[in-house]
């Protein structure tokens, strides 16, 4: 069968039913027997070449050969859409069904055109890595990829980002750009961009749509609100996490509610706070170091394990996700106590998720309180890893740093329960 | 002033508000010039001595002295009551304002003298640990507690836990007892007994109304389902997690609703799934090794943090939280490898929480799998790392074990989303 260039318009019958798209590119690893078809109403359909008939085939400029690294349209603000991989960037291999990435930041806006529609757009690919592979040494090169980018003019910047780690990803930004002079909006999607019902051209628009349009510098994750397609939810980077494995909705603002909201119809923006406030010039701390660890504790942690972890050769900070309020076993408070006197520094979180960590309420808080313990109120314990990676890679006092909110990663007011 | 006994009757004013209730035992921990007062509303109310003015004092049977730990009540079905701390057996201290472990299961259900009327009533305390300090070595104890009762005739038990690690101690007990004689359902309350708007009554209603009149076999998590105080949830012991550091409501049940509601005011309990039927006779596997560890992935994790724990002198089985549907980065990979080739276990679950691993959608799975990672579908990874503690304890083969659903741990039918 012949070969059907990518984005020719596209008309054909499958079975009774007449549909219209735009035919998608495919990649190294998708078999020639296979299209994938972006319909008009948003939705990707991946279809055997052979079940349908094709009525009308119209080519266009293969926009994606073109721009390489750049394209510029010459309306509204200036944004950068940067690629770093993941699901929104990837496909469905269709000889093992397995989903690997295989599109380029340009070709994820060809797919989305009417993006072009809201902003002056321009595209780079950094890399191309599922995220769980993201190391902090790719925190670094995206850090510094967005200062530059603010520096030469960019107003505002999207990255596309698998969804895996992107929340650690987003918290790396927050604290590597102080001040950034724009949004930098993380988007991703849970559906690969050529499946049917990929979340991924909605996504990206409600992203573009905030980082050209709300003026909020900060850094954000954009993604579905709920399984509507309309709404997506801005969270705030240090205050969110991805709670469900698969479903679209499934990044949570958590002791928060969302920044803001997209209506990605009506392109309308719906603030649920103030703005923040660029309070001074921006500057990058894009450094980030291993020596800092995450400990989930758990009945039963062994001594061997304690006496692994807590150990200063290894690690000069460690990150424990406690019980509850942030408690550990009465058995550990030897290791602890060992640690922090080879001034290790040691954070509490709370592996509830919800809430904040209190020493004050059980004696066992203030036990570990006297031992230099420090409780770091509701801040997730992710952010709190990657905080304590950044303030290590940047030479900062974590005793002094680490309970002090720079980005918003404690939340000011809490409600009463 | 003078002493007032403890469940004396008292009438009394502050101000210009008369109030009635139980007088609540004081504690080693408390203060001579506070009394506590259990009011009608079953409201605990803490109260300086001298600012209030007695009206009426009406001294009662010092019950819990007189119990020890037995006492029964001549009607309705036979419950055990097991005391083994939290904070629903926690006084605050009000010297230094913490809150410490200070009654017996008796005086539990001395506070709580409505439980009487549902059911024959006997309590027995068998530690007073805060559940931060719950080791398996503790989980072996309460399982044969809870066989042993049923071999002599209880109809349901009830343990009253603290809340920090109740849910790795219900999954312990989940496992322990196969086909247990009646339902065993752990109760906790996130305020302490003694303060105002505890939790610690409603709760303990809602768990024996459920032991006494559910007739449904099984390990089960009692808490609040809302702010509400007339509806407790009653959550399977395998599929509940504690998702708020304070809240009444802080226990979930994870992807699946809870098992049953109770509504202790109507006495009323509405089930959301059919029971579960005893399919054979109780038998006990109770012991639990500390051969197998929790390990929470995160970004940045170092070869060395690697190196120390997937090692086979150390542990025999690693639960792994990975990224969304069952991650970790491809650098851990030849650590992984070794350990499984040294004949490791390594089960896979997800640090999302909500939804199933899948390991066949991404290269990234798909690689784990080749390696002989084992997912564990929707199994929450606290229960997936009880469940491999008890496996190892009772000699079973994990590979065959671990993904085989056991006590309704793994979902057998989940939402499509």
């Amino acid at each position: 069968m012949e070969k059907i260039q990518d984005f020719s318009k596209i008309k054909f019958r499958i079975k009774d039913q007449v549909y219209e798209g735009i035919v998608m590119p495919r990649t190294l690893y998708e078999d020639e027997d296979h299209i994938t078809v972006k319909l008009s109403n948003g939705y990707n359909i991946g279809i055997e070449k052979s079940k349908i008939e094709i009525l009308k085939i119209e080519p266009q400029k293969a926009q994606s050969e073109v721009i390489q690294e750049k394209e510029f349209e010459s309306h509204g603000p200036k944004i950068l859409i940067i690629g770093t991989g993941g699901t929104i960037s990837s496909k469905i291999d269709y000889r093992t069904g397995a989903v690997k990435p295989a599109f380029t930041a340009s070709q994820i806006v060809d797919m989305v055109p009417e993006i072009k529609s809201i902003a002056s757009i321009n595209v780079k690919t950094i890399m191309n890595e599922l995220s769980e592979n993201m190391q902090p040494s790719n925190w670094t090169l995206m850090a510094k990829e967005v200062h530059d980018a603010f520096e030469s003019g960019y107003e505002g910047i999207v990255i596309a980002h698998g969804t895996d780690t992107m929340h650690y990803s987003a918290s790396a930004l927050s604290f590597a750009i102080e001040n950034p002079k724009g949004p930098v909006v993380f988007v991703g999607s849970q559906r690969s961009s050529d499946r049917p019902s990929s979340d991924a051209a909605t996504n990206l628009l409600g992203a573009v749509t905030f980082a050209a349009k709300s003026y909020s510098p900060g850094v954000y994750v954009a993604m579905h609100a709920s399984l509507d397609d309309d709404i997506i939810a801005i969270h705030k980077g240090v205050k969110v996490r991805k709670n469900h494995t698969s479903r679209r909705d499934a990044f949570k603002s958590i002791n928060a509610r969302p920044f803001a909201f997209v209506d990605i119809k009506k392109q309308e923006i719906r603030f649920t706070e103030n703005k923040q406030e660029v309070k001074g010039s921006m500057r990058l701390y894009e450094k980030f170091s291993e020596r800092a660890a995450l400990l989930k504790f758990y009945p039963g942690i062994s001594d061997k394990y304690l006496l692994s972890i807590f150990n200063k050769d290894l690690f000069d900070a460690i990150i424990i996700e406690g019980t509850g309020l942030g408690h550990v076993s009465r058995k550990a408070f030897p290791y602890l106590k060992d640690y922090i006197r080879n001034e290790g520094f040691i954070g509490m979180t709370s592996q509830c998720i919800w809430g904040s960590v209190r020493l004050t309420v059980y004696e066992t808080g203030r036990d570990l309180l006297s031992i230099g313990v420090t409780p770091l109120e509701d801040m997730l314990s992710e952010v709190a890893l990657v905080k304590s990676m950044w303030a290590l890679g940047n030479g900062f006092n974590l005793k002094e740093i680490m309970p002090k909110n720079l980005r918003g990663e404690i939340s000011e007011r809490r409600e009463v329960q």
